[in-house]
């Protein structure tokens, strides 16, 4: 595969639509056209798991159906859309991708080292090039969702949300070399500046532009 | 777990609905209260699933997602309504289980040993006491079902239909201890007196009655 998969991953309302969006808008000015997508979803059938994932009416969801659910829309991204535009030489920006479902299922669900087992089979093995994770604290991640707002993930409990937290921070810590973990209580150009340099170096290298 | 679960497996028409009331009737006569319910499906969560499954507009889904959404309609049925039920001492009847995510995601779509790997997760190595499989050809299918309201694994080509048929067969030939291999071309008495005796056996000899 000649493309490049870039993924953002971190709690809600870490700042990743805003940094993915500059990132677009650096790379259409240099003449790329990345391909911008999403996790839950991403597809026409991804669309309605995410609608059955993130309803709060889905309040009796075992977590086990839900990292079913979330592999299962991963693996329909993955096949139809990824793989496809990486095979194609394009650079895919994806808003979450499976450091998602072990931060959330794994560490969040407690269902640990099976839900990377599944996401291997269901991805065939895709990896991210490279990954940008936003860090945030609980205290600012409850300040930014107002409550009538969350779905059904983001109404969780704080103490879900601050076991997700410590799973974003441990497959940062089994991941270095792919994983590039940045402070989200930065400034909007702060933080945009580390991820223009980190994803120019890999484009750069991959590209030869 | 003190109950027994009893699941009916094979190609669509082969009988088991018919078979599958027959059986509750004669249980209900002799005063039990069998809990019937069905693959996929059997909670809100998996009928949605279910939903997302059969509609023939979700043409273009991958064999992968196919099979992660029957393993997470599963794990949700196992968790919600069999295990509670098995643990109170009850009966449970299923229409399909995971015999047929092997026959149909395993052999159909020849994802192989995956399917029993995700499905043993799936279902915490939960196993039926007693399978019927009632198997048909693959004319007498067709004849049965009318085009226009087949479903999207009803209207697959019959190269497909074959090898779940020989998917079934294979599944029988691994748990000759608990499938009941039934040919669903005999008479509908027939084929409930060979059902009535075997689940009589198994019933008799976990509640002494």
């Amino acid at each position: 595969m000649n493309g490049v998969l870039i993924t953002f991953e971190g709690p809600d309302a870490s700042g990743k639509t805003t940094q993915i969006r500059l990132l677009e808008e650096m790379l259409r000015g240099m003449g790329l056209q990345p391909l911008l997508t999403r996790e839950p979803g991403g597809t026409p059938i991804g669309e309605r798991i995410r609608e059955i994932l993130l309803d709060r009416s889905s309040q009796e969801m075992t977590p086990m159906t839900e990292m079913l659910l979330y592999a299962a829309s991963r693996a329909q991204h993955v096949e139809q859309v990824i793989r496809p535009a990486l095979e194609a030489g394009r650079i895919v920006i994806s808003d979450r991708f499976t450091d998602s479902s072990i931060a959330y299922q794994g560490y969040g669900r407690e269902l640990g080292e099976t839900v990377a087992r599944i996401n291997a089979i269901a991805t065939g093995g895709l990896e991210p090039d490279l990954t940008f994770l936003l860090m945030t604290t609980p205290e600012s991640m409850r300040k930014r969702i107002a409550e009538e707002q969350q779905d059904r993930m983001e109404a969780e409990q704080d103490a879900f949300h601050e076991k997700v937290l410590r799973g974003f921070l441990e497959v940062h810590r089994q991941h270095p070399e792919r994983i590039e973990r940045i402070d989200g209580t930065q400034t909007i150009e702060a933080i945009a500046a580390r991820i223009r340099e980190k994803a120019l170096a890999i484009i750069r290298s991959r590209y030869e532009i």
